[in-house]
């Protein structure tokens, strides 16, 4: 533990930039959901799956390639997107078995 | 799987979105690791802990609520910057053995 007296201001600076940083990331995570949320309305209301197999695997390696050009692990990102991913099938899911109990 | 000729245009639309957003969020964990990087020099230089616990509580506390105010899952968000944050404590971890050798 350190106590906030005994951090350097140059430290302190930093961080709030990182914070800035994480603000801006959960505020692209609310709109990328918005639209995952959409894709899935769109899915449920067709019948098409809520897993397309190979659009996730073309977007992990898309990601991966992308992290590298960006200097950044790209197993870290590949994890992060597929965390990502797994949430919004699970949505999709529950959209769609939604639909199907709205046409019962 | 799908063919992209049976994927409606709509859909395809969105996901040019999604595409854009993955890409800025790409750009901001560059920028954050670019930050924490600095972070490891300064606490590499100044013998700091290469974790702060605290620090970390307070700021998966602070992404959960955020996450709430933006209609986000609040373990999601929690999972995603754990995964960040173990990353950046392996490198800072790494940035100390490397000041500590050049020293010897």
């Amino acid at each position: 533990m350190s106590d906030s007296g005994a951090i350097p201001g140059e430290l302190l600076a930093i961080r709030q930039r990182i914070d800035d940083i994480d603000r801006g990331i959960v505020e692209l995570l609310r709109e990328r959901f918005a639209l995952t949320h959409e894709v899935g309305l769109l899915k449920a209301s067709r019948e098409l799956n809520a897993l397309d197999a190979r659009r996730e695997e073309e977007k992990l390696n898309a990601l991966a390639a992308l992290s590298e050009a960006n200097e950044l692990d790209p197993n870290l990102v590949r994890d992060l997107f597929r965390r990502i991913m797994d949430e919004v099938v699970r949505n999709h899911e529950r959209l769609r078995a939604d639909s199907r109990e709205t046409e019962l």
